[in-house]
């Protein structure tokens, strides 16, 4: 047997030194040479691991464009001080090239700030811009322009944004403007914003008419559906700005001579995976693979200049492509009868229901109407039928839905996790008939899977740590390959 | 809603497609470059997808072996009829490059029989190799020596491996040699193998006694614990031979001026996870990865003539790096208080058990000492004492073990497969402790990593299919990347 007594933070030192002397130092030195990008794309799918990349081009029934890419690598994810990372320990990582700790944003684990490869972008004289479909002070984009201790101090991420000289920022809207959750409020971030040349855009209409010369902006959709997020893609209406409308709308502002660097956050992915949606999920790994494309139109037109990479910053939801119930069966089809993600059924449909009350038999319709479920039929014949032992797991879930009770112990969060008890049974039933397995409602620790194009795509070939991706592209933008402090590492909230 | 009514085939056709031409086209032309290798190994880990890699890259604390290699790929591994594969047309696609149905051996879907790899090795005058850690008839093996209509025809596969002319056969050992399982059986394959100049060697101090100049071995461990397979590694005695001992003596009978060809299998990693029995997987995972260590000390003496390539044929069980119950927490460690596999605790230790007779008390020190898990003491304080909600998973899976009632529908199948219920409530128990979740008892169709090293190893980065992984290797011994009919594709035992 092999000893294991090894504690977690050896471990963590153990796989960052075998990291960076191992792998990221051989690939560097033996395929970067010297070459340069002018413009630098980096997309990051929050929750996006390999199962939900392979999902989605299992329910499209086609190679998604980033699995075309020619240079694909395995990339490890664990943070400083916990093997299943965050968004913010592993943005940072993404961003800076550095391990930090849990909720940390921009900064390493002794609250040194460290320079990202946005910052460093600007400081070539490049344009910068930020997108995600999740708030914009949210801890991925954050990880990219803020330097804080945590993830929640939202107020201080808006004034870092206000303060951070970038052109573009766009997708979901600010949590915290004004400072109502800040314990030393700043002022009012909008105000700053425009104060240091943002134009602010709140709808489609205005959105889609920018154009270049416009200045710096600060956009957002007019419906942000939870926690200041654009709606998932299968709630959008014709109302709503995509996130490749985003993609392309930054591409089109930030053009420019001296080159610019691209951030775009595919955001819900992850919230969705959290609660165990996997249509939610799928559809938008869809649009966010689609807002690739549109680097990739941009690429075609300068092959030589340009450098896309595309990665996960941890898998979500312990998704797998297999389930006990369907055995050697895969029925990715039966996801299209899902009508509605689990947040608008939970937000809209089912708390209307509640508004009003009934019993259990008065929620069926729901129930069938926005996810295809059957109450009656024959399940060998139809799919979509429900076995009476999945009648039973629905119900109970809704009993307790009613009855509002705490889920945050024991065997009811294994069930349910902290979300409405008959939305996750749902989806949960839903995606089992599907053939898809979920085991947790938080990150998992697999390797994500990176890809890229474009000028010296190949070091991101092989096995590495995510904060090789920050080092690789930092080589690709003529820099040297390590992390930098900024202010000598001195923790503040921005440098004017 | 995107559209979704295609049917599987369909699917699988336009991912053939893109495969075929997108990918394995445009790496082959742009990489390959003409060279070749004389020694070419294939280390196949059944049931080996990415999870199973990090789970055991995690529980040591360090990267893999094969993690370290510099070539890095994804590969997709779907069955020209089902989307989630089996054994027998994985390693029909990684021997032959043939995409063939489920169960198939070395024949394409229309029953042609396909060249493989190692056939064209042996034709190119190399020396053959076969190692398996289960029977060496199972169907990856198999896959590289016959060509037959199912993988249930043990007994023609048995002759066909008589009849193969390859040099060294070792591990498992044969299940039906004589054909007692047989509609129409052939003769005695053991006395065929023989008669065709095989020595048979049949424990361990025979077999480590073993020359060049012996000639050609078929060779199997002593003791074969279930299905004709080596015993899990964490079963073993020093009596037993383990797979780097295998290999390593394949390498030293092999090698030879012509060069040589060899398959090795960690199969059992497959059936460990079958079963949801992580710690087993992860030490037949860890001993896989010895494996290719012995590979690799041969690469460093003919680094110019050598490629080593690993893959996995699936991943099996929907294993996940996050559990629900444990939420952002990891504890591997834990794990290494099992101290036999789920198939000891099965056949011997809960059979005597049962046997004798006993109610659940007395069967709890069974569990305490083989797998830690404790039914007293503080579950806050000590990770390894039972919740009681998970007392409860075990005393139920305990009655419904010792009334020996059948499992193999609806929500008894969900929780138990068709195994011993009490061992698989007790390793699921143990794994979700560590922070380990499965979703299913069968295969699961997330693409696996493929990793390589050596001369050309470079054709091994990207994403391509499971197939390209034969036609690359072709390529790098120097034949046309294309599958190849043997016996202008008439089915039959063997050549001779």
């Amino acid at each position: 047997m092999i000893g294991l007594g090894k504690s977690f933070a050896k471990c963590a030192l153990v796989l960052i030194l075998a990291v960076t002397f191992m792998v990221g130092g051989q690939i560097k030195s033996a395929d970067a040479k010297g070459k340069t990008a002018k413009y630098v794309f980096l997309f990051v799918g929050d929750g996006m691991g390999l199962p939900q990349r392979a999902a989605t081009a299992a329910y499209t029934g086609r190679k998604l464009a980033i699995d075309t890419m020619p240079a694909q690598g395995i990339t490890t994810t664990f943070a400083a001080n916990r093997f299943i990372t965050g968004s913010a320990a592993s943005a940072t990582a993404l961003a800076s090239g550095v391990k930090t700790n849990i909720n940390y944003i921009g900064v390493d684990p002794d609250f040194k700030s460290v320079k990202t490869i946005a910052e460093m972008a600007k400081e070539q004289g490049k344009k910068v811009g930020i997108v995600s479909s999740v708030s914009i002070d949210h801890a991925t984009p954050a990880a990219f322009y803020a330097h804080v201790k945590t993830r929640k101090m939202y107020h201080e991420i808006d004034v870092a944004l206000a303060r951070s000289g970038f052109d573009f920022f766009a997708g979901g809207g600010l949590k915290d403007p004004e400072g109502k959750k800040s314990e030393a409020p700043l002022g009012n971030a909008l105000e700053m914003a425009t104060a240091n040349d943002f134009t602010i855009v709140d709808n489609k209409k205005d959105f889609m008419a920018l154009k270049p010369g416009d200045g710096k902006i600060l956009a957002w959709n007019q419906w942000l559906q939870d926690g200041k997020a654009l709606p998932y893609v299968m709630d959008m209406t014709e109302n709503d700005i995509t996130l490749p409308e985003f993609t392309s709308k930054a591409i089109e502002m930030l053009d420019n001579d001296k080159g610019f660097f691209l951030m775009v956050e595919g955001g819900k992915i992850d919230w969705a995976c959290h609660a165990n949606d996997a249509a939610a999920s799928i559809l938008n790994t869809i649009s966010f693979d689609e807002s690739v494309q549109e680097a990739l139109a941009f690429y075609e037109k300068h092959p030589d200049e340009t450098i896309i990479v595309v990665t996960g910053d941890h898998e979500c939801g312990g998704l797998t492509l297999g389930f006990a119930g369907t055995k050697y069966g895969s029925h990715f089809d039966i996801l299209s009868n899902q009508k509605v993600s689990f947040q608008k059924f939970t937000d809209e449909i089912f708390a209307d229901f509640k508004k009003q009350g009934g019993d259990f038999d008065a929620v069926k319709p729901l129930i069938t109407n926005n996810f295809g479920l059957k109450f009656s039929g024959d399940p060998k014949k139809d799919a979509l039928v429900l076995a009476d032992f999945q009648v039973a797991e629905i119900k109970a879930a809704f009993d307790r839905s009613m009855a509002g009770k705490d889920n945050s112990n024991g065997s009811e969060y294994l069930m349910y996790g902290e979300y409405e008890p008959v939305s996750v049974a749902i989806t949960h039933v839903l995606n089992q008939k599907a053939g898809l397995g979920w085991t947790s409602y938080k990150h998992t620790g697999v390797p994500v899977s990176t890809s890229a194009i474009g000028v010296g795509a190949a070091i991101f070939n092989g096995s590495y740590d995510n904060v090789d991706i920050a080092t690789k592209i930092m080589t690709l933008m003529g820099l040297k390959a390590t992390p930098q402090y900024v202010n000598s590492g001195k923790l503040q909230i921005a440098a004017n």
